[in-house]
């Protein structure tokens, strides 16, 4: 072994490592569960092992990308924490992208080697074929569709490897996942997380959240987001805890689990906990078994936050932040939400947070200005985007786009939205690109704004408020459906609102802010 | 501000900048009280921020070390934080050490500025001048003895500096402090920590002891040892706690805080909480306020940790480490402590514990051999020593000195001590360093073996086992007397047992652990 080698194994921060230790501490305790597969530490951390050494047999170097498509599953996770052992870069590719979109993520993070699951390669074999960088192709289940293409199955490809802890030098900095976001352009941006990010969101996480060893957690948002990747998932793995894997939310599968398995730790979007609450058995289950209840997103309505705290009688605690920030910036504990409902909650311990004036002064409590964050969760860079990149560290700060402002008790608010960002059904979604999409599909629309209003299911709606043109009369039925042509389903508005004017400011820009205030009840 | 600063102070893991972020957090939160003096987390930082200009302006740079020689005081958290936030290298001296070892460590450590108590003049004085390095002394309290070196009080030295947060590039793995730790050589050797260590150890142990902003911390052991320095007072203001600062133990004085205010998290040795036990107002003391009372060094008697227990009516946790392990490298939980008496319980999150052959072969669990560590919290390196280095740090592994093995239950037992250090009353003493001055004390000890033996007070006693020259009788009082002018008062052994001859190897070596094993009782 090298000296660098060895200094590196002894000091590193490296997220597979945590993997590793909680593998050593306690090898017969269950990490994953999905379905009837049941691993222990041990076995998971073996199957984890002979993955990354196939990709190492397969050229995998570190700083080198690997694309993962699959839904919620056991290999998801272990591609990832093989990644992260190798010091490879892990690219999950979104379930709901258009082909030009994965085309443009697998080109843009020159994806070398690329794991699906079977069900995705009707979909996704045509963009992988068009990426010349992409070397191998890994079929979870049985390969088909590809011709042209090298192939294998999951099974070979990891048959017959080692199962000693793969060695190689990893910066604590080096990146760990290329994560795509949705922004105000059309493509989305690769956010460049690091090891230490991603190590720390976890601790912080485990430290917020108290979670422990005998901890039994339910996973059914996407594992491609990085809430449930980095909030849950990696926290887990760090206490030991185990994680029940679902393929995605569905009110009676999650009831059923929390009940069967003593599930003591669920993170959903409110519109999951509404679900529930609704569902008609809710008043006949046994859910004591809950520890927490982490929620992100939005804040819940007040009526509906103090019946999930009756109903769940566990602890709720709102998650703040974004992909860029690893992503936990502020929490909100469940002391505090009832007495200021709708506010975000105060910073984690490893996030400061402040208000910024557009100069780049740091504002006073009570002011309003953008919420901007500093500490070791910040991701490393927007990958090959040097000019965004800026635009966001500027004046020594990351820039998260939100406005608010800090009351008097140190709680943080929002009170506007990231500018052209909304967030809708645990997506983010470009206005701008909504907007365009409906000017292409309506020649007769004359202005267009796009908002997100409240909304019980949604946490916000994607509202279009349209202008027409002298003399055209606007369809808000065949304006959605022309759309479909131009946009992904789950963009479409949910209404689209002709109106005679927008609110404009004495220089001609459209006030978004004054359009989704004064229809912030159409929903509700 | 350069790009390079800007991105440094954007992401960098720094002990200093959890500081600052509790202060951002909840200013109004008490910090640190001593005595009268009561700081809140805004004030506190402001200190610390006008202590680093202070330090800066008198040329102290990134890398720069500053020696700091106090009693458990607001002053000494203040300087090590504005170390910390400077990316200077903070040297805490031992109150314990004779002059020489007081002039080794800051001449090995260069120490350029050194921060001493107003009390400690009169004995570090010499040491400090002849220490080529020190450009200025600066006294907490009435600069006296100080001819013919640049001097100046605390008071004035931070006087009319910024409050302004210093703005310096500090990297992840800068040096933080040299902690000197007593070996088997007679000099301490440097222990290089650095901030991610620091910063993760203050995680794990708010992790591990669930520590909480509301918590209220009694700092009584020494700030210049490692455990109370990282394992309570870093994790306490990470968490944005109080720590109420106390000169050191009395079982009084602590009882009576506990009471006075509510004190959530206690730190203590063995002997510690023993003195509590017997103390004749423990029974009518209100101790319902604690939530956790951690305490290092050795476990606990049983009986004794059922009693504790049952008075003090909350977790009781056992941590083992070492300075070179930031310190903490594995904790027993209450619940598996009463289980398994006298164990060392299970690795923290971050650190992997495995048992190595002298080969440098990982042994499995049953098998006894050497405890080696892995994880951030390991030291960077003994400072000036690549030799010590490099023997600590062979086949990729940081080498403890202690021998254990793992129970089928996964937990960690320490079955011999380090070769040739006695733990007693919460000093390492090399048992080396005792042999060599009794040997000098008395020239008619042939043979000399010293060993720590189990004990209430101390959890060692260091203890002497003589074999007198022929025709020679021994007097042990008269050696112990001897000492005096060769040793430390609080390395001079509890008993010398005049034998007449020792247990040794086929090769002549003595036997230490027979010695050990046969005597354990003496104390009890």
């Amino acid at each position: 072994m090298s000296d660098q080698l060895a200094l590196n194994l002894i000091h590193r921060v490296n997220v597979g490592d945590s993997l590793t230790r909680s593998a050593a501490r306690d090898a017969a305790a269950t990490a994953v569960v999905e379905g009837d597969r049941r691993l222990s530490y041990a076995q998971f951390n073996r199957y984890v092992n002979r993955t990354a050494h196939a990709l190492a047999s397969a050229g995998i170097d570190v700083g080198d990308a690997v694309g993962l498509a699959s839904g919620n599953s056991i290999e998801f996770l272990t591609v990832y924490y093989a990644c992260a052992k190798l010091g490879a870069v892990c690219v999950p590719i979104n379930l709901g992208w258009r082909a030009d979109e994965v085309r443009h993520v697998l080109s843009d993070a020159t994806v070398a080697l690329f794991v699906v699951a079977e069900p995705l390669q009707e979909v996704l074999a045509e963009p992988a074929k068009s990426t010349a960088t992409i070397e191998l192709v890994v079929v979870i289940g049985e390969p088909t569709e590809w011709t042209g293409v090298r192939v294998t199955s999951f099974a070979d490809f990891v048959a017959d490897r080692s199962e000693d802890e793969p060695q190689r030098v990893v910066d604590d900095r080096a990146p760990l996942t290329y994560l795509y976001t949705s922004g105000t352009t059309s493509l989305p941006k690769g956010v460049v997380g690091n090891h230490t990010a991603v190590y720390l969101e976890s601790m912080t996480m485990a430290l917020e959240g108290q979670f422990r060893a005998d901890d039994r957690f339910a996973a059914m948002m996407p594992m491609f987001h990085t809430a449930q990747l980095n909030c849950h998932c990696t926290s887990a793995i760090m206490v030991g805890a185990t994680i029940h894997i679902l393929p995605g939310f569905d009110a009676v599968v999650l009831l059923d689990l929390i009940e069967r398995e003593s599930i003591t730790q669920v993170f959903g979007l409110p519109m999951m906990y509404r679900a529930m609450l609704d569902h008609e058995s809710i008043e006949r289950r046994d859910l004591s078994s809950l520890r927490r209840a982490l929620y992100a997103m939005a804040p819940m309505p007040q009526d509906m936050l103090v019946k999930c705290i009756e109903v769940f009688d566990c602890g709720f605690y709102l998650l703040f932040g974004q992909t860029e920030m690893s992503p936990t910036a502020t929490i909100f504990r469940p002391e505090n939400q009832l007495t200021h409902p709708g506010a975000a909650g105060t910073p984690v311990v490893n996030v400061q947070v402040a208000i910024m004036s557009p100069d780049g002064d740091l504002l006073p409590s009570g002011s309003e200005g953008e919420i901007v964050y500093r500490g070791p969760h910040v991701m490393t860079e927007y990958l090959n985007n040097q000019a965004a990149t800026d635009e966001a560290f500027r004046f020594g700060w990351f820039h998260s786009g939100d406005i608010g402002r800090f009351d008097d008790d140190g709680i943080l608010w929002f009170t506007d939205r990231r500018k052209d960002v909304i967030k809708t059904g645990g997506e983010n979604v470009s206005s701008l690109e909504v907007e365009k999409a409906l000017y292409s599909a309506e020649p007769g629309a004359a202005e267009v704004v796009v908002v997100g209003l409240p909304h019980d299911h949604w946490s916000e709606a994607i509202t279009a408020f349209v202008v027409a043109r002298p003399g055209v009369v606007l369809d808000p039925e065949l304006i959605r459906r022309s759309m479909r042509e131009h946009i992904d389903a789950y963009k479409i508005p949910k209404a689209i609102v002709v109106v005679d004017m927008l609110p404009k400011t004495s220089t001609g820009k459209i006030q978004k802010n004054k359009v989704r205030d004064a229809n912030s009840g159409l929903y509700r």
